[in-house]
């Protein structure tokens, strides 16, 4: 069970309200790299996990990220704290108003959907969608993909960083950041704890093809690096000469039930384009070419 | 640029029709792990990346998996060729096409939308979204992103490897899982050939809390591993009671304008919620209390 | 901050595993009516709250939705717990799983996708959405929004109890499902405790319209009841013989630009549907006809 | 079955073209609280309701929230009637164009993908989506959702009218949002005139739990109101102590098989985070530590 | 401004409740070529048109495909009013009514969720979104993409009328099937009443790219035909080696300012995957052959 | 399968870096009728065609339409490359890099997000969905959607040429814009080599509403021309007065159970508003209007 202290994991201290800003402060609350999608992440693996190290490691990340959900979401709030009152008292001409709202981002959605207050969406406005959280059962995989989140958050953090001066946010940011740091070496430490962990699952692969590089993209700019030559790598360079990889004919192909053939058949013949014909087209007619051509006619 | 070749990397013999294994193959041509997201989330990276053996490496992997989702993509269309003959040219009896339609996965909205055709969803119909790529244009998070990316899809085709019997669905599988194998180790090399590579980007993070594990999650089943304890690990028990970590009140505040205060007290004061009343209520109303008490009258 | 118990707020005894119902109840867990979108909801609208008493309702009652999202969760996992073994170690023959799969309910995407794991989605296996929370920031709205939520939540619990016999479940869903009793009534009483509440807002809306009942459905079924009849409400029955209602031309006018005019001109006659015409069309050309005629000059 | 006059309901008079102010428009046309949002949630209900006088009454509502569609999108189409055309027929210097589109809001979105015409989109561009209707098939809970919904549009009216001085704009506006006060009146009628509506439903609750308030958001800011004190209410303050509520463990648990249970724990075994082990991780080669490490053996 | 009347355009008789049917009739209420959509494409389309004649069509098909979304709405109701009933009134044992929700399709949800009542989903149950319109403001596109669309839905309802043999139903879907004929008979008139109509828009196009056929698939299968052989077509076979088609370099290219330079510098130097290097990876560690590396050390 | 040469089929030189204008480009990478769009579009219809001239046809338009995603995408990496620098290594004043992300568009977001890449959304941030792609599988209406397609893809390079003056832009913009012309072409003919074509699919209508015009939208501003007058076109004007079309009663029903009839007559009576009462409502309350009638009495 959750509890909850009205006190912030970290004091924030805005020093004037921005909603503009507010928007950019979004992305890491109702964004892809959020807040959100990291506490939802973490507690959704929490749910099915049954080893109780990283079941209790989930829980504790999952639960400081809901924590900074609501230091981010603070800012995003405070940031917005002007606008609030004075779009809802109409405190303002409107003219003003108006050009508050479209001073950049998309602060005007906060102020008129949200009434300036934190929403879920990223800094375009994009609702938050579960179609963001990777994760998949499997802890290997899950715990890779939580390694690569927090880089990912942490990157995003140096970013909102880098466009403030306000040294309130700065500071709360840079906590933010941090943390994202320290998550990440908890996820690597229970990732390595699992022995063998690569390839990840059971199904070890068919040997033939698990040291291969396919040289798909030719031309000017080849380059050899260790993720293509040396080692035990092998490179295939003629792709299209050693079409398919198999041996066999390199199509597609299924057995029919004779009633499904001829279903089939009979589909092909009513809907077959017919490569002898050559047919007046509604490009024709809409270009005028046919209505010239009978007139000459 | 791109080019195609009609025959596929590796040859797909599937011994019979069955639109409800078609619908459970979905998962890796229009599913969040699936090869569209794979080459689209390389593909995206190439085009922006400057240094030239990455950008070699991310369009030969990305062109690679284009040509694993017309694998996927053939495995689906023959398992559904029965049923588009059937559906389009109206061969059974509609009861018997209702019973074929109804077995279940959603292999009814792959007939009755998408004619038979594989359709870029998941095998529960979710219509495939960018939301699913989660590149971020920072080459140390995008690798680390990428591996994890790999590392979900080899476990997504074991799983399909599982639940099927067909030996040629489960060769053709069997391939792309391997080749999800040796792209991860691609993207391993290229990741560590970046040194250093953690923390990811430019700004090193406040020291004091890169090494702090918060155990948010407390009561039975608390547990310490090398995520949480040991090495330089400091960690913190007493959350509640070390509220904010940075010394300050723990809570949000901004400056307002004073016309901005002066509209927030308006606002305030008009939408109060009153603590010292004692409301009746649409709840009231509607238990049917209000009228009781007001009959007692 | 939040901080976590590893404890339950209410305990869940199920009875045996089975990935359908674990698919149906994933309806509260990442539904629109579920508790991820109730947390969420009221959640944000405390972090722009500034009236104390509500604030603090608001973090009460979106961090007991938080536990109740766990209990939820849970319970999906415990019913996941044996299609999640395996299906990961490939514990039955190829066929049994595909069946145990394709039972009903979409419980093959939570286990091909998800690993047996709940995952953020209902029971049709659509991503959560914030498109979900209404939220506007204006208190007696999002009082109102709350409260008809918490009356959804509780009908789609009432649902789920009724079609599981397992005791174990229909206990912790009836827990849960009163909850949603006790938070509507905290909601109704802090709606009517803002005095007045109605009409929302500061704006008072044109006297004119405001008790006017526009009867825009006709013939057979039309019905009067307090909704529509009686007391303020004025009717009005003869709508398309009162366009407008503001006595003007009831068309839609703009003031263009000299050269904003002479584009507009120039759009529309490059353009026009000449309604003099008869033109051949592409039905035509496609159904035959043309050539038919053409045959016969 | 629907019919349409070309006259609107209410004169639209727009004073100038204004691409950016129709971006803002556009909330209540394709946003959540808008008016197609509005209208597809009755007529939904009414296809189900059996009620006759409901049935009736969400024909007339629907129907008329159409019409305020008509109206809202003809605004935008005013609004936007300069920018189609010089776009269309690039009547403008490039720099001139480019510039127009840029101004603010997502006038650009709606110029250059939807070319001037009103998109079903918020005022950020995002796409309408049926995740906006929260109808669920019960009358008191359909009733409660819409009451809430008008209030809400009613609000979003009110803040489109303080962001523009367009004196026709502001009177269309003043209409929309005074017809949504009276449809919430209807609903009021409508919903109270089913008597008992609270609690919804058939099944009562669990008598214990239905007058307990837990205050699980605790520290300074805790308050008292009518809604968690006084009354009925009984309060819990001591959360963490009183778990789990129903003399349980408080631990989730399910009953398997023995061969559910062997696979559990063979995928347990095969995947254990070891809490004895100190891995070597990716982050200690990513930062070099590792390195350093092997060079001073 | 848009009026109803409480009959249907076509009686609706449904033979007897089948809550399975109804999930699949979903796909013309809520899905993307049902009527929603069409109604939906043309009212937008109309209310920025000012073609008199167009305007005054696309009103009228608009307002007859509202029609027919009430009238397939019916369909779907009464297929689910059985299941409404029992589910509210918990008319059936659990296990009945569990077993009723999971025959197929996707039936639970819209039983759970939405009560019985029809939902704007698709046969999924995925919700409809605005991302289904294409229309772009352009009288030749939108007209070709009504077209489109018209053959679209008429071959969705013929899928449909195959599947159920409900006379009252095969009958309803036929009179809709047949307006999707008359719609698109009345669309291609109104295209090609614009002269000329190809090719859309003002811009001629580059004339030695508008007449070639670049055949970028190759191998086994290269079929020719009027689409690319024949008439004013020039072929290109040798694709690779004409690259890149404009005689330049084929490579993209910008001009950055030494400031943007410079940091671009930085940036490639701090992140540069050193092709040169032999890392040790990840995967390395997590296969464990390091580990055995280091052992024989 | 694919292969990939680095060179690009149309050279791309960008005269300098405009976050801005990348911004607006992305409608053709990541938007609706954007070249990911198309090539999916024809790339899934060709996987599951057995035309073998369609199906060579739409695998090399397909392949091509990649290549044309790579040359837009390279258009939107060069636009960022300055910012992608500036913002990575904090190249710029804080009040600096903030400004140059809200000058217009989302650049913020490609920026903060996407890190300067070449995202999948549209100019709005918008991320693609499958939603776009509207195949169904039959050819004649794919290849009515595809000509459709191809004219709004070439409307929308149009707006975009108009938009800007990077004369490398400009001509690269030309040659994409171009090649949708000669797409359109080669799908025009494929259509009409299919003999007949119209009406799609194989069940002819019912022959007495295939010509019938349904004038549903009446008042000023009818209008006659060739899509609702002469040829074979019959018209009903008096709409109301014909309902239904069928003869029939125009009302739905369905034959019910007797338990079904029971259930649902309870359900009625259970929520039944009541239409002779006159209920005190929550609006009544929170108007305040009922306090004062109490104290009145």
């Amino acid at each position: 069970m959750f509890m909850h202290n009205k006190r912030l994991q970290y004091t924030v201290r805005v020093a004037e309200p921005n909603p503009v800003l507010a928007s950019l402060m979004l992305e890491q609350f109702g964004g892809p790299q959020g807040e959100l999608a990291a506490a939802m992440r973490y507690f959704t693996q929490a749910l099915s996990e049954t080893d109780p190290g990283r079941k209790d490691m989930l829980f504790d990340i999952a639960t400081e990220e809901l924590s900074h959900l609501e230091i981010i979401g603070s800012i995003v709030a405070m940031l917005n704290k002007g606008i609030k009152g004075d779009l809802a008292e109409a405190n303002m001409a409107e003219a003003d108003l108006y050009a508050a709202l479209n001073q950049g981002g998309d602060s005007h959605t906060q102020s008129l959907l949200y009434g300036g207050g934190p929403s879920l969406t990223n800094s375009s406005g994009v609702p938050w969608t579960a179609a963001y959280i990777d994760s998949i059962g499997d802890p290997t995989c899950d715990l890779r993909s939580n390694i690569a989140a927090e880089s990912r958050a942490k990157i995003v953090y140096e970013r909102l960083i880098n466009v403030t001066d306000d040294p309130g946010i700065k500071d709360a940011l840079g906590f933010l950041m941090t943390r994202e740091i320290a998550h990440q070496k908890s996820f690597e430490k229970a990732l390595y704890a699992i022995e063998p962990n690569f390839p990840p699952g059971k199904l070890p692969g068919k040997a033939e093809f698990a040291d291969l590089y396919v040289n798909t993209s030719q031309g000017e700019g080849d380059t050899e690096g260790p993720w293509n030559a040396g080692g035990t790598w092998q490179r295939l360079d003629d792709v299209e000469g050693s079409l398919p990889l198999d041996g066999g004919d390199g199509l597609p192909s299924v057995t029919l039930t004779d009633a499904q053939q001829e279903a089939a058949q009979a589909l092909a013949a009513r809907t077959m384009s017919n490569p002898e014909s050559d047919p007046v087209t509604g490009a024709d007619l809409g270009s005028g070419k046919l209505a010239a051509e009978m007139a000459d006619v």
